[in-house]
């Protein structure tokens, strides 16, 4: 069975997934890399190969059996990106995702195929949709849902998010988008693991307990 | 040196301190109990003398060293509290404090002296002239800062915060009073760890670096 699956996605300690005001400059506004400390910290992201703490271990799931991506336009360009027919995106001509991106956006445009593997579709739909054509292009993997928190939030509260490893970063951002925003009762459907890093951050994952 | 802390205070996923709506029959709203489980599980909840493991541990700081305790009107009461003469807290007659109380309000009475060392008084002023007062009272011990969340971030927003013990609770209650609302950038004053515990919940600490 194919799952929808959140990996690495950072919250400050007040729950903000980005910091203001997004540019093609400062992608995740005043939080600049703070979210991602910790990450640039594992052996994985050094390209050292296997081993490494619980950081380590939980990066490395990333992407083992994920068979397509689905991005929100806030993570795909920047305010403005759409007025730019050259946009291909943040992560150069090799984008670390080697499957089919559908990137959600009102402003949809052809399909443009990266080196790597990477392919970003453009599309505009309801969550549920969006994620049918990832998961038909995912052959019968997962797919990866990669944010951002608005993106996540929207998937969430239609139930259709199946794993989710957030990762709780000791900063207070103060303004910015939140993750957490209109989840009430969603402990429910879930169940919530957490625990502490070395490295200061607290991993927090949801399960979804199947019926 | 008099400190001030905040022990045991215990906050939902989504950074809610108390849910909605408060009412003398429900004073965490729909938050219910289940903000405080994890302490009722401890040996220390159920009288059970020394030992336990890290929510002991913690569970444990909230007296010793202790001369005062400061809390807010939404603490000490519920909407309407100050319309009945007679209201004493939802205590019973021998409070769990065994110190003076400072409740901050613009409902302010007499002063009531309860059984075990408890006495409310009733006070309105700034932050710091409230600390001062119960600064002056405790007697050269430490205050502690009782809840609920507006009063906890008003003190950290006035920087009057020595040292603060956030629970988070693996639930998502969506609504009520936010602790994490305006604090950007306290993670400059403060040395923070977090510790994730069997129970569940994941203890947070802030200890003011000291110049
Ligand atoms: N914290 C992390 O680990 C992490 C991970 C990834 C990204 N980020 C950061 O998060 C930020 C982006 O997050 P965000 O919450 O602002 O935005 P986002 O979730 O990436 O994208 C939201 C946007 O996607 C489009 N969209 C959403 N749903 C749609 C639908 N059903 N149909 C069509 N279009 C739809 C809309 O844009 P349009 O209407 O403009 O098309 C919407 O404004 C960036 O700063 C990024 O760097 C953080
Ligand atoms: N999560 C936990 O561990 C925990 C711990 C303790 C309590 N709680 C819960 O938290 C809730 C209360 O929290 P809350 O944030 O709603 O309220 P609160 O912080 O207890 O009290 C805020 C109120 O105190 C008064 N006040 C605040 N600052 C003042 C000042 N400078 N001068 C005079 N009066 C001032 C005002 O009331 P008036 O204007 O009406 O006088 C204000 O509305 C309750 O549900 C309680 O059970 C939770």
């Amino acid at each position: 069975m194919s799952l929808t699956r959140v990996h690495n996605f950072a919250v400050s300690l007040d729950g903000f997934g980005t910091g203001d005001v997004q540019s093609l400059a400062a992608p995740f506004g005043h939080a600049g890399e703070r979210l991602h400390e910790w990450m640039f910290g594992t052996r994985w992201w050094k390209g050292a190969g296997s081993g490494g703490g619980v950081d380590d271990a939980f990066v490395r799931q990333h992407d083992p059996g994920i068979g397509a991506e689905i991005m929100g336009a806030g993570k795909y360009g920047f305010p403005g990106w759409h007025e730019d027919p050259e946009w291909k995106g943040h992560w150069g001509p090799n984008p670390p995702f080697h499957t089919p991106v559908y990137v959600m956006t009102h402003h949809t445009r052809p399909s443009i195929e990266m080196e790597g593997g990477t392919t970003f579709h453009f599309i505009d739909g309801t969550p549920a949709e969006i994620l049918e054509a990832a998961r038909a292009a995912a052959g019968g993997e997962d797919v990866r849902l990669g944010g951002g928190a608005t993106t996540i939030r929207d998937f969430v509260k239609a139930g259709l998010v199946d794993y989710m490893h957030i990762v709780v970063v000791p900063i207070m951002l103060g303004r910015g988008v939140r993750l957490w925003d209109g989840l009430e009762g969603i402990d429910a459907d879930y169940a919530i693991e957490s625990i502490s890093a070395p490295s200061g951050v607290t991993h927090v994952t949801f399960t979804r307990a199947k019926d």
